[in-house]
């Protein structure tokens, strides 16, 4: 077809000129409507959408249903956030100061006071070193966007929180996943981890503490990660939404400990302020060896301008809710996910054929199934989609997780669903099991 | 280089077994650090501040700088939000219901009620064609994202909104922008759009009502831009964020004249309720002749899973911010602008030189500056730099509009600012201009 161009350049100056010459003939075009969604539409996957979405989840009507399976702390109402919380955004509303627009990256006092919270020797922080998003999955999304190109690799914990993936995936970015070793309370293989890596590796995700585990890395095994990290310079994107949210006391931050290998600190108020739904996170730049330097700064500050981050009352009551927050706040919430982590592995671990791995920090409990136990069921997805069926429970399969043959239970609902839950799963486990006594594990 | 791969792809199952067997051999890995900001960081480029950055801005210390620049109506404090509008939100905040995380398309009220104001019975909306989004911003990301594949092209206004091209830009999609017609409001130069279609068209963006132009199309114009997008089979981005900020009585929304042109109007509660920094958007799926069908609708879902829209809070508190704002609050803040642009008009009109454009909507007016009359300058930006220099006024030189040798004039401030920055504009353009009397322009 002959086609005739004139302008269709957006860089062509002649654009601007408001001539009066325009293409004889037409080209080609569409004759007849057909929208379709584009590639990176196509290529958004949620797995668990996907695998939820498949799954029949009929809960059985004589029993009243219980969700072990959302990442979300308020859907039982038990964990409300801290009235100083809700209180700095009152005062945020009322002063009418913060109904403009913040700059891209945030206000500078609210960047300030995310620095100030987080700071410590090993690792200080500057206003400058912190980028405030929309939600901690925007900070997620910017440390991919910044360091990966189309082509390019990422290393992404297995099993391991599933936006990774569908952010790297709908970018063209491959996923490689290295082995955490349920026996070594999932720890990395570091092996693994390290024979995965090649010149198009362009950043590794460590996320610590876990989500779906629950595991929380000690420092001698950050330091590992560290090494690796450093030996073949691939810098990391650390997920921290979960950070100080532990029971541990040997559980410093990635950047505490490196002085050499530049790090993305992804976080936000989502968890431990027990505010999910209030979309603020952000990025903490650790670069003490200017490897990053003011490029990847510049880089990212240039990706926030593209829609903006958190909204302007919760960035004006961010000083505020760090500052205000009593200590008693984080230390009730910690020792209640305890408590309810304890009792759901105890709970479980006398159950033939599952096998919980004890957490120690988040609010997740990762449990392995024998499926050699239970020959009724294929895998994880027809083991969680009869306890729903015939107990009203619902646990995530870890199939969501890349993991099959394990599932995962949210600790944050109230002690006494916590037990009637384990009491619901054991009596499914004890009808559908083979084996009726506890035996060791392979 | 010999390189031993196992496992590298994410869906080789072998990955997901604890094996003791990696490569033997190194692949060609990193041997020092060489991190670079990623091809979509580099190519995200915002006009705006690329330019003002470039801008000696140094105010003369004698006057108080007056900033005519900036499209967010707060910063003047003349423009409060209703009080019902921050009722709205302590009492979401108060009732404790809207902490954890919102469904990805936003709740099912929220959307209700969105859909509810927007609704007409030329263009009925359902909840379920709603979808919140984090800002206009956002919504306009997500339309150009499901719409659009890289190597694609869309057609964007010019004089326009810089934030188009920012993100088609950044995706990989080539912009073609259409003139508008300054001796004719703004108007589309039809010939000149439908001359810019070809078969890799995938969306054609109008902004209506305009920035940078304050302009309002009339019905039979947008009719006659329907038949174009019609004709051709091109879907329709309705940039609506300043729909009803109006002083014409003709100016129906895009989708209530048309049955068979899919249109995702974007809007959100920036402008009208004045409120840019909370970012609450939205995108309204007009698709009566069903074109989008339910792939394009999937899609949007979809692409809204990768970071969450709206925080939770304003979610919560929309309902009421869009049943409760009193029909005064809209009414007062149109009768200001439409008195301050006024004022702006007559003063700027009577200089010689400059030939500003009266606008009818939004809250912006265009002056062109006749080159020629001020030898002093190259420029848009040459102008508007000294301006500031000599003048402490600072108005956006159309330039970041890709359109030389106009400026934007924000007409939110308070009115006897208004008038004292027209007064240093005269005075300026009378100590720089060659031509002392207003003649009869070209
Ligand atoms: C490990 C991890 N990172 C990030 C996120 C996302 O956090 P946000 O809700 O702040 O986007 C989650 C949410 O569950 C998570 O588990
Ligand atoms: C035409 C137009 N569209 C969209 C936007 C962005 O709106 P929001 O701040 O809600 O993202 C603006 C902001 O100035 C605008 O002028």
């Amino acid at each position: 077809m002959l086609t005739f161009s004139l302008c269709c350049n957006t860089y062509c100056p002649s654009i601007f000129v408001n001539g009066s010459f325009y293409p004889a003939k037409a080209k080609s075009r569409r004759q007849r409507w057909e929208v379709k969604p584009s590639e990176m539409a196509n290529n958004t996957f949620n797995p668990i959408r996907a695998i939820v979405d498949g799954m029949k989840l009929t809960p059985n009507p004589d029993k009243p249903m219980i969700a072990l399976s959302i990442g979300d702390p308020t859907v039982f109402g038990n964990l409300p956030t801290d009235d100083a919380v809700l209180q700095a955004m009152k005062d945020a509303i009322d002063s009418q100061k913060y109904n403009g627009y913040a700059p891209s990256v945030g206000y500078l006092k609210s960047r300030q006071a995310v620095a100030n919270f987080f700071s410590c020797p090993e690792a200080p922080l500057e206003a400058e070193d912190v980028i405030l998003t929309s939600g901690c999955s925007q900070a997620i999304d910017l440390a991919i966007s910044v360091l990966c190109n189309p082509g390019d690799n990422i290393l992404v914990p297995c099993p391991g929180f599933s936006l990774y993936k569908t952010l790297a995936v709908s970018m063209g970015i491959e996923v490689k996943l290295y082995n955490l070793l349920p026996e070594k309370s999932w720890e990395v293989d570091l092996q693994h981890l390290e024979s995965l890596i090649d010149e198009r590796t362009s950043c590794l995700i460590v996320t610590n503490p876990s989500n779906p585990c629950g595991s929380v890395f000690n420092k001698e095994h950050l330091q590992k990660i560290l090494k690796v990290a450093s030996k073949h310079c691939v810098p990391i994107l650390a997920d921290e939404i979960y950070s100080d949210m532990v029971r541990t006391t040997n559980h410093p931050s990635m950047a505490s400990l490196s002085s050499d290998v530049p790090i993305l600190s992804c976080g936000g108020l989502a968890k431990r302020w027990l505010v999910p739904g209030w979309r603020m996170g952000w990025i903490l730049i650790h670069d003490r060896n200017d490897i990053f330097g003011s490029q990847i700064r510049q880089g990212l500050v240039k990706l926030t301008q593209r829609i903006l981050g958190a909204c302007s009352i919760i960035q004006g009551a961010l000083e505020n809710i760090l500052n205000n927050t009593p200590q008693s706040f984080y230390d009730n919430t910690i020792s209640f996910l305890k408590s309810n982590s304890e009792i759901c592995f105890n709970e479980l671990s006398i159950i033939p054929g599952l096998n919980p791995v004890m957490p120690s920090g988040a609010m997740y409990l990762m449990v392995g199934i024998n499926m050699d136990n239970f020959p009724d069921f294929k895998n994880d997805v027809e083991f969680t989609e009869q306890l729903v069926t015939e107990q009203s429970v619902f646990c995530l399969p870890a199939t969501a997780f890349e993991y099959p043959n394990f599932f995962r239970i949210v600790v944050t609902l109230p002690e006494e669903m916590m037990v009637e839950a384990c009491g619901r799963i054991r009596e499914f486990c004890e009808q559908h099991g083979i084996l009726h006594t506890k035996h060791a594990e392979p």
